[in-house]
Formats: structure tokens, C-alpha cells, sequence
């Protein structure tokens, strides 16, 4: 596996573009390319930040000059990144691997074309969707719909797990910073029962909705959780059917007359689960949150950055640069992983979606056309809130292992009481001063001859800004991480819409399964055959403790 | 720098030591050391797992042999681990640079014996401030002591950033599983306006206690909130000194009479933030949610691990073990990271204290003596639970690049109601299933002709056991990780106390908020002198849009 390959298949160490890169990645690494030196060059500014309505990309601190631009331009060019782009974008097949589209975009397009996808009218569909959407949110929240005895709803369980909650979950958290909820959200993803412990401590059950939300209706997880509903539901005197809505592939089990639920929402198989926020998935619990309008304010968010995405030539597409710049940090200059710091609290469930969305669809060792790559794709990505992260992990920022950072700043905060100042600033001026403070810190550094008070700078980060934490705002965010991320895929010569490395554990643990649940038949029953580790856990769990 | 270097300065290229593990680093690499032999030598499971009273930790599907651990053993022994780990288990000043002793264990040692640090009687002044908090607390509970207008208190917001929050958080959040709280805990770390407006939406005015914890009594972020937090109290007619508790250094400003608040608690300065959890920084905020008794049930706990490690020799050694493991993969077999999973939705904030822990502790460029270590300390640590993980970022975990991964099994949940059951298993049953699975796959692998569903395996994982989510059990598994990452910064050399680099980001921002704060007094005061970036964030942040 080379060192410093790019893992595109027919990108070998002889392509033109990709000698050029790594001769550059070389050359960056010298004296002269120290980030306290690039950024001085004049027009540095100006030269490296881009702007769309609403959104504000600066990578002038990131390890690059005009040159390193240029080839990593060429290398979006040479991949016809863009045009496999649109190709999703008008339905086409690019989920290459399972046959599909990946039509995502479709679902916050207004724009009045019809689309077909195999045999299905997408626009139609959709447009039916969000239809029932709307409709029966307001009935909701008129009190037209209500629990089984007569409460009115108030609040709502999410049942789904990965992509099925976490953009949800996301935007549920920002947008609820300035928008009141209607009906309060609870996140049932995870199969520990001690998760479903939490939520039902924070509901009154008569007055609680549970939305269903998997594709198959069979994921795993989703179906125990639903399991436990049920029988919650039932102990406290209710009728499934009137507290249970679905949101689910047409014709799936959870879509089907003879198991009665409140409503059915169906989502589609050309539309992945990390990718689904503006489906029903986040359609459904959002606009029972906030009231459909918002949700729509959030496609038009959405919308806009897509807008921008298909029609905007390399070298001003900000997701596309923002994909590249992911690109030149990791197989060029091989940092090992990629932050992501909102300097903002409403934002602290940004890292988790988008670390899902990037590493689920990037982290693969297969080409879109099923050759091995060279070295596998995708890097770690993680985050934290700041300021709370100069308080936790910045010190390893500043003087550990460095890697790449990108900072994104709310320029207008959800609050709007009264504010306090401390030495002469708002909290949210205190907020700012440090984020951009912390930019300049990674990059320029400070040379000191006590080695504890070194800084060597020369750290690598970009800044985003976006106006506020409104839907319209936090759609745009979305469709960018989901654009930055299917780019990447495309540069690299991999399919962002499967995850077939997933399989291999769901086999094992349905082996496992099976000897619990012999066990749980037959006490008598042994696990000796399967090994000391596996033995030992499983006798762990029956007998209940260590001791 | 040495690609492989242990960055020990006294341990060169030369050194025995490490010339024996990076030849085994060489050797683990080539075919016959893949995981999936490994884990086939009989007496694998024995030889690699260590068990103690209520914590077991399973390392047979790392990469290493027995060679192996025995030169890791040996590093540990020649580098001196486990006398600086007693050292620092008797007050010694162990905190280099800083000049002080580092003595968390002392905050959990009830075994009578007396010890003075520099001219302190450590043990009579921590058994005095328990004793302060056993009273307030239930005081606090049996309404003894209630709010300005007469309400009792039932919510509590603690304003503390960093190791002020984060190791409070994390076991506030897994006690609470098990444990309903006599007082509700909020957390406001953040300098972001929108923490605070999250706040203040979950709570009563009247009915709530604000917790300030800060050593100096000068934390940026606390100061601001504590402002805020002021503003609020009188907004709401309540007099803030009846409302206030601290936790900080004696004769800080936070403890003067002059400035009255209910109850002031003192911290030492020889607890560091993020091993303060056990200290008067967790004490308050725990025993008034949950009792004293639990909180000396935790202190117990840590207590128990705390024993162990400095007693235990080192190949028996858990902490000791957990960081050879940690030190094996980061500079020898170089994973760009480590992640943290417990499978438990009651531990979600226990990887954001370890990431403050080990990171701010370990990413360092200076060793304990001063000079500069052949190559930065600390890794990359992240982590979700699982399941959640799984439909997350383990796409990556089994075919995108490889890191090592701790996995973390409760035995016995918190939740004590009816389980219903799907696929014959009970959801904790099916959690358990995946998570064994989860570690086989990933050290088995499975090969395939088809590169999409080809799984290289060989990937480490270790398991952690504890038996529940009680006081004691979390106290176990918070000492086990403080131990673990100050061996680890003992065996490489570097002070895991001190945090130095965190301080240029803080000049830079108090330079920044000046020119804010001029902009307040004078409206006309303009930011061309800063250059182009400040200039344009300044700017923006004053517009309060892009547009």
C-alpha cells in the first residue's frame, strides 16, 4: 500500500495530477510553507474564502497555496467529481454497488420538474409525502389526533437508529435553541434497554406518540425497542394503534392494514439513511416538533446549498473545496483525523451526524466499480463543542499530534434576553474572541526556548459561518456536509451510498443471539463449544455479575 | 522526528528496550501474527485478560504476544512507572513543572494514615470539606436550606468548563440510570450564550442552586456565566447570595466573605481539573443530586482500583496493562487513534471526560524534565456507545483504516421493569450479542472475492467488564482511567499534570476581546489594523449577518 497514495484505482503513482500533489505535499512541508508565512502572502483572504447566501467558507489557514489550488482543481476536473454529481441530482443509478439512486436532493426540490426513478414518480411521491406530513402534524397539534384517552400529544419517541435519528437529532437540538417545541422529542436508537429506562422517566405515556422509523422494518435494534413499546403501551392501559406511527419502506411490515398504526410515512430505497434528514425521517418528527412551515424553511436551507453544489464551477463550489481540502489533508499531508468544533452549544450534536455521514460513507476499501483501492478511504471524525474544547482536548491541538480542525461560528445566537458583560464583552463576543483566536493560535504557533511553552503551529483549520441557528440556516449546514461528503466519494472513486462493512458483524451477533436464546429455552444448555472468550461473556451475562 | 521513535528522550533508537519492541512491531506485522491465529493459542483468554473485585479487562484480541508483553512489561519497569505512580500515591511532587503534588488518590483514601503536602495536613482538610458537604447536602435535602423566596431547591446548574464538568457529568449521567436525583444537575459550561438559554428554558427560578466551580475563581467562561447568572437571579427577584454555593481555592475571591454565598467549598491545588472528580468539584453537585452516601459509595469505588494499582505488580497491573496497551499501539503499531465504546447508553459522556483526560494529560511536546520529547505524546480518543456506533462510523471501523477500540460491557442494566423479548432475547441480551460479535469480527475478519465484502480483520479491540452502573462500579472505572493515562505519561516520560498549551489561544483571544470591548465603548473604533481575517470576523460578528 504506498505511503502517500491516493486511493482512486486509476489514479496509480505515475498519474500526472497525483505526482504533482504529492510533490507539492513535500514542498509544503518545508520552512518557507509554515502557515505563519502563507498567511502573510497578500490577498491570502480573499484569495482562499468563499461565499454563498447564508454560508461562509474560509480556508486560508489550511496548508495550501495557489499551486497545491490549481492541482487539487485538476484532480476534481480529471474525476468529473461534478458531473457524477448532477448525475444524482436528476436520479440516475450512482448507488453503483445496490443499483439505486441516490436522490436525496430530490427531496427539497420545488422546482416543479417530474423525475422518474425506475419506475417510481418521485416528485409525485414526495410531494404525496410531505402532504401527509403537514396534514396530520396539524392535526397534532389541533388536537385532532389524539392518545387513546383523549390526551392530547405533547411529546413523541423517535424509535430508529443511525441514520434514522442522528440528523434528526441534530437539527432537533439546534433548531429548538430559538423555536419553542409543540411536542418535545425523545431518542430511542440504542438497543440497551437502559436507553429506554431514560426515556420513559421524561413522558407521561397517555399523552406520547412513538414514531417507527426503519426502511425494512426489520433493523434489529428498532424491532426490540418497538417490542418494548408495545408492551410499555399496553401495561399502561393504551392502544398501540392509536400511539404508534411508522416510517417505513411501502408494502414493509410496518406499512401493512393488518398491523394498525396512526399513520404511515414511506420512505424510499434511492434515498440512503445518513442521507435522509429531509425525508419523512426527519420529516416526520421535526415537523410534529416545530410544525411543518419550519421543516420546510429547512429543504429551503437545504435547497440553497444544493443549488449552489450543482451550478457552481471547482474552484468556487465550496463543498467541493471543502471535499478536496479533506482530501489533500488526509492522503497528501496524512493527517490521522478530522475535527469538526461548532462554537456554539445548539451545534453539539453536529460531530456525531456528520461523523456517521463521512465515515459510513467513506470508509471503504472498494471502488465504485468494485476494484480494491489502493488504501482505504474515509478518516476519523470527531468533535466537541468549543469553548468547552480549549478546555478538553485543544492542549493535544496546540502541542500533540497536530490535525486538521474546522471551526464553525453562529454569527447570531438563539437568545435574545438580557446580557451580562464580563471584561467588557457579551458571553457570545467572549465566544468569538476565543474561536477566532484559536484559528490564528494552530497556525502561526510561538517559538519558545522552554520546550513546555513551544507552540509549533503550522496546524491546519478552516472556519464556517452561518447567519443563526434557524431552519433555514441548519439546512444549508446539512447540505453541505452531505454535498462535501458524496464529492469526496466521487474524487476518490468509491460508492458513498453503500456500507457493506457492517454485514460481517450482524452475522456473528446473530450467532451469538442464537445461543442466548437456546440458553433462555434450556437452562441446561452449555456454551463450552464455542470458545473461552465467547463462553466466558455469555456466562458472564446469564450469571449476572463478575463475582 | 523517528517514525517509530518511543518519544521518551531517555529512550533513544539504541535503547534495548525499544529496539526489542520495534523489531516486534515488524515481526506482528507479517501474516502468521494476524489476529485470527492469534486468538487460536491455547491459553489465549487466560493469558490475556486480568480480572479484579468488579472490573475485568480482556486484552487477547490485541496485537501482541507473549514476547511482546514481556517487553512491554520490561519498558514499564525500566522507566520506573509504578514507583512515580506511588510517588504520587503519597503527595510527592510528581507535578514537575508546576512545582506541586498530584493527589487525587488522597481525595478517596480513608485509611486513616496522615499526610501533609508542603505545609497542608491534606487528610484533615479533605475529611473536613466531606464533612462540609455531607451537612450542606442534607441540609439542602431536608429543606433546611431553601431559595430567597422559601421554595426548597429541586435543580441545580453547575457553571464549571473543562475538568470542572466534564468527570461530573459523565457520572452524574450513569448514577441517574439507577438513582432518581433528589436534585437535578444542568450543566453549563459553555461561554455560549445558547447554553445558558438552554438552561434557564429547564428550570424554576426560586427552586434552583448555582454551583460555581472554578480553582482560581477567575475562569473566563465561569466569570461570564456567573455574570449572567447574576443578571438572572435579580430579574427574578432573588437575592444571589442566597442562591450561590462555590467550589474553589481558599482565599480565592469566590471564597470571601465579602462577596456572601451560601456555602463556599474548597478545592486544592494539588488536583488537577480533569482528576477532580472525587474532590469537592463532584462532591457538591453528586451528594446534593443524590446523597452523600452515593458519593462516598463512589469514592469507595475509585478507591478499591486506586488499591490496586498500587499494589499490584505490573504484569498483573490493570491500569498498568490498559497503558503499555495504549503506548503498543500509538508508537510502535501506529494507529492514528483510539476509541472508546461502551455498550451502555448510560455511560454516553464517559468518552468526553477520558478524551479530557487522556488527551489534555498526554498531548504534550516537552518531557517531565524539560527537554523535548523525540516525538509529540497522546493519541486521538473518541468514542459513542454501542449499538449506536455500530450504525454510525464501524463502516470504517471493519474497512476504512484500522484503530484500536475499548470496548466496555455493564453486566447488569439499570432498568428493573418487564423485558419483552425479540428474536428470543431481551434487548440487554441482544446488546450483549452484538458487542461480542463486534470484537470478533473486527479481529477475525472474513475474505471474499468481492473487495465490497472482503473484511481484512486483524483490527485490536480490548473488552472491559464492570458489573453495574452503581456509585461503586463507576468509581472503579473513573480510577481505572485516571491511573491509566498517568502511567501512561510516566512510562513516556512527560508531566500528565500541567497544560500548558492551552495558553497561547488564550492570550491571543484576551488581545481580540479588547479590540470587542473597545468597539463597545466607541462604536466608531474600526479593525483595519488587524489584517484581513480578524478584521472580517470582527466585522461580521459587530453586522450580525453575512448579508
Amino acid at each position: 500500500m504506498p505511503k502517500n497514495g491516493l486511493l482512486h484505482p486509476d489514479l496509480s503513482h505515475d498519474h500526472g495530477v497525483f505526482r504533482k500533489l504529492t510533490e507539492q505535499a513535500v514542498r509544503l512541508g518545508t520552512a518557507p510553507c509554515h502557515l505563519k508565512q502563507l498567511i502573510l502572502h497578500p490577498g491570502r483572504f480573499a484569495d482562499f474564502s468563499l461565499k454563498t447566501k447564508g454560508f461562509f467558507l474560509d480556508f486560508s489557514r489550511q496548508r495550501m497555496d495557489a499551486d497545491v489550488f490549481q492541482a487539487l482543481i485538476r484532480l476534481a476536473k480529471e474525476t468529473d467529481a461534478c458531473r457524477t454529481f448532477s448525475d444524482m441530482a436528476i436520479g440516475k443509478l450512482v448507488n453503483t454497488t445496490e443499483k439505486r439512486a441516490a436522490f436525496h436532493t430530490g427531496t427539497r426540490d420545488f422546482s416543479g420538474k417530474n423525475l422518474k426513478v425506475g419506475e417510481v414518480d418521485v416528485s409525485a411521491e414526495m410531494k404525496r409525502v410531505n402532504r401527509e406530513i403537514k396534514d396530520f402534524s396539524l392535526a397534532v397539534h389541533q388536537e385532532k389526533i389524539k392518545g387513546s384517552t383523549g390526551k392530547a400529544f405533547t411529546n413523541a419517541v423517535v424509535i430508529g437508529i443511525g441514520g434514522s435519528y442522528l440528523g434528526c437529532e441534530f437539527a432537533f437540538e439546534a433548531m429548538r435553541q430559538s423555536i419553542d417545541p409543540k411536542i418535545m422529542l425523545h431518542f430511542l436508537p440504542n438497543v440497551d434497554i437502559d436507553n429506554f429506562n431514560s426515556v420513559i422517566k421524561g413522558i407521561d405515556p397517555a399523552s406520547c406518540l412513538w414514531i417507527v422509523i426503519s426502511k425494512s422494518y426489520t433493523t434489529t435494534e428498532t424491532m426490540a425497542n418497538l417490542a418494548q413499546a408495545h408492551l410499555f403501551l399496553k401495561a399502561n392501559g393504551l392502544s398501540p394503534k392509536d400511539h404508534l406511527v411508522t416510517v417505513t419502506a411501502k408494502g414493509s411490515p410496518g406499512d401493512d392494514p393488518s398491523n394498525p398504526v396512526l399513520a404511515a410515512f414511506h420512505m424510499f430505497d434511492f434515498i440512503g439513511g445518513r442521507f435522509s434528514v429531509t425525508s419523512a425521517v426527519g420529516g416526520v418528527p421535526l415537523s410534529l416538533a416545530f410544525g411543518f412551515d419550519c421543516f420546510e424553511r429547512f429543504l429551503d436551507g437545504c435547497h440553497a446549498m444544493d443549488s449552489h453544489a450543482l451550478t457552481t464551477p471547482e474552484s468556487q463550489n465550496i463543498p467541493l473545496v471543502a471535499a478536496l481540502i479533506s482530501i489533500w489533508n488526509t492522503f497528501f499531508l496524512n493527517y490521522p483525523a478530522h475535527a469538526i468544533i461548532p462554537y456554539s452549544s445548539g451545534l453539539s450534536r453536529l460531530a456525531p451526524h456528520v461523523q456517521q455521514l463521512n465515515m459510513e460513507s467513506l470508509g471503504k476499501l472498494s471502488s465504485a466499480d468494485g476494484r480494491f483501492l489502493t488504501r482505504p478511504g474515509g478518516t476519523i471524525v470527531f468533535g466537541e463543542p468549543g469553548t468547552n474544547a480549549q478546555h478538553s482536548f485543544f492542549q493535544l491541538a496546540h502541542q500533540g499530534p497536530a490535525f486538521p480542525i474546522e471551526f464553525i461560528g453562529v454569527i447570531h445566537p438563539a437568545y435574545e434576553g438580557e446580557c451580562a458583560t464580563s471584561k467588557g464583552v457579551t458571553n457570545h463576543q467572549e465566544l468569538w474572541a476565543n474561536m477566532i483566536a484559536q484559528t490564528l493560535a494552530l497556525a502561526i504557533g510561538k517559538a519558545d526556548d522552554v520546550p513546555a511553552k513551544y507552540f509549533p503551529g503550522n496546524r491546519p483549520s478552516s472556519m464556517i459561518l452561518i447567519n443563526d441557528l434557524s431552519p433555514e440556516s441548519l439546512g444549508t449546514l446539512l447540505s453541505f456536509y452531505e454535498a462535501r461528503t458524496v464529492f469526496e466519494g466521487f474524487i476518490l472513486g468509491l460508492n458513498p451510498f453503500d456500507q457493506f462493512g457492517v454485514e460481517l458483524g450482524k452475522g456473528l451477533a446473530s450467532d451469538i443471539r442464537k445461543e442466548i436464546a437456546l440458553k433462555n429455552q434450556s437452562p441446561d444448555h452449555e456454551f463450552d463449544h464455542l470458545g473461552d472468550a465467547k463462553k466466558f461473556y455469555l456466562e458472564t451475562l446469564f450469571k449476572g455479575s463478575l463475582e
